[in-house]
């Protein structure tokens, strides 16, 4: 076994730090990782948190770990920020901890910046997730801070996504944009104590109200702490009621990772095949010309690559 | 030649319209009409305007239309709007065409929801421009209503790039996060009659002057239209200036683009093979009973897959 397996299993924090990192910058050694805890993996249910920039997720996440570690949850937050090169990895988990009232030892968080192609966020994400798992964290509480294409993609490697709005400009119009009244389990309005709170939630429970699902829509400020405790009551409650569909949702989210994880390997030797391909270089100068068409270059280049 | 080839060579607005419609929806008559167009295509130049949703790029591109007419172009407008099913593809080029004072013959204006795939958007817009290039458009003004992901994605398939901010909440922090700063040829503070648009501003240009390129940063109001012109003139120099690359530029595009092709057709064909394959289904019970772990069962799935 990996002495930095021993260690976060043995749950050594920095252990832990350093395997996410492993992870995240999808290090060789994270195979030997994943592949050395897989097997004690299955027990930590998922939370993640979306909405747009300054809808207050870090503050409300905030609040809501010492509620959920009263309904009995050892909880781990992971921040997922694909930022950009010129800041580096951000350190929203520091936001997380400056709000105080925190027994630091209780809680793990941890930023990352999984950069790269938009299915490298679900991969690093999952396995951070079965580190976390393996370490006997049975809550994940998963801040998402990019948007649209991001927040769908976590929202598959979740249990449960809870949606946060706040009464800001153009709030209300975005919230349809971006699609993101489909995918929450839980909506919460958040800074419910500014102007333009009511509206902005009955503008919401209109919006899904029509849905099967109907899912939960609550009011919260993570300012003076009004309503955290029914998120985390609501939370606890749909872990709880989705707990009789994991099997089903887990062989799902295995699907997914399988798939993605082969079409990864897969992409990576056909742009290696292609780089050392004559009729690569060729074809883009018949294209050049106009001598040839896009589709037909591609078929033909294709037809070479895979078994039939 | 088919009917809508002819017709959209012919600069009749209702073929162009449904030949982009084709290509957005990736119907099979796609294929046909780009390999019919294509040798007719390379002469329309591109501009990608990206930024966070109320920075008013709808406005300001509506400000454009005439000046860059002025400067004797022949102006069309793609509004790219991956946007929810619920609401089903935008309409953002009304909101274009409703600033008025716009002679409506002179411009195209047409919005794409380019659903999907990360790489479907390319896809499409590549084609969807050269259509308009093929009908005589040679300046092609691209709108992304999206963020993130999809504003790198346009900014690859576009010749400029114009990135607007706005003095909102946030949107010093958000313009670093997004990575933002890196793509732009150009930058724009729009609504820079209002409050906090100075400081927006220097912190813009601090942003990037560290940068090699030292790109423009430029103060309008879409409002009142002031510099708007010199957007304009600006564009038309970049794209001057830029013309003397257009042909190594040209060849990058199209390597990316096949590439992405190839992948596309590679990655279709790893899905339907794998639904068919028995070996996967296995392997997920496997990973269920966690007899074996997700990278083992990848790398053993791809490499029954690919031709060595």
């Amino acid at each position: 076994m990996l002495p930095i397996v021993k260690g976060l299993l043995a749950g050594e924090r920095r252990a832990l730090a350093r395997a996410i990192s492993v992870i995240d910058n999808d290090y060789l050694e994270s195979h030997e990782i994943i592949r050395e805890i897989f097997s004690k993996t299955g027990k930590a249910r998922t939370v993640g948190f979306t909405g747009s920039g300054g809808a207050g997720k870090s503050s409300l996440i905030g609040r809501l770990i010492p509620e959920c570690q009263a309904l009995g949850y050892k909880v781990a937050v992971l921040a997922v920020d694909p930022t950009s090169p010129i800041t580096g990895g951000a350190i929203l988990g520091d936001r997380v901890r400056m709000q105080g009232n925190l027994d630091d030892k209780k809680v793990f968080m941890r930023s990352m910046a999984s950069r790269g192609a938009v299915g490298g966020v679900s991969k690093s994400l999952r396995n951070a997730i079965r580190i976390l798992d393996a370490a006997g964290y049975d809550l994940v509480l998963v801040e998402s801070v990019g948007a649209g294409q991001l927040e769908v993609e976590i929202s598959r490697v979740v249990n449960i996504t809870v949606v946060l709005f706040t009464p800001h400009t153009g709030d209300n119009v975005q919230a349809v944009k971006a699609g993101l009244t489909e995918i929450g389990d839980m909506y919460v309005v958040n800074k419910s104590d500014i102007e333009g709170s009511t509206a902005l939630y009955n503008t919401i429970v209109d919006l899904i109200g029509n849905t099967e699902r109907r899912p939960a829509v609550l009011k919260t400020s993570a300012k003076t702490g009004r309503g955290v405790r029914e998120v985390a009551q609501n939370i606890d409650k749909l872990l709880k009621e989705k707990s009789i569909n994991y099997k089903e949702r887990e062989r799902r989210m295995l699907e997914d990772e399988l798939k993605d994880m082969v079409l990864n390997i897969v992409e990576k030797k056909v742009v290696s095949m292609l780089a050392g391909d004559k009729k690569y270089s060729e074809f883009i100068d018949k294209l050049l010309k106009k001598e040839i068409d896009p589709y037909v270059a591609a078929e033909q280049l294709a037809s070479g690559l895979i078994n039939k």
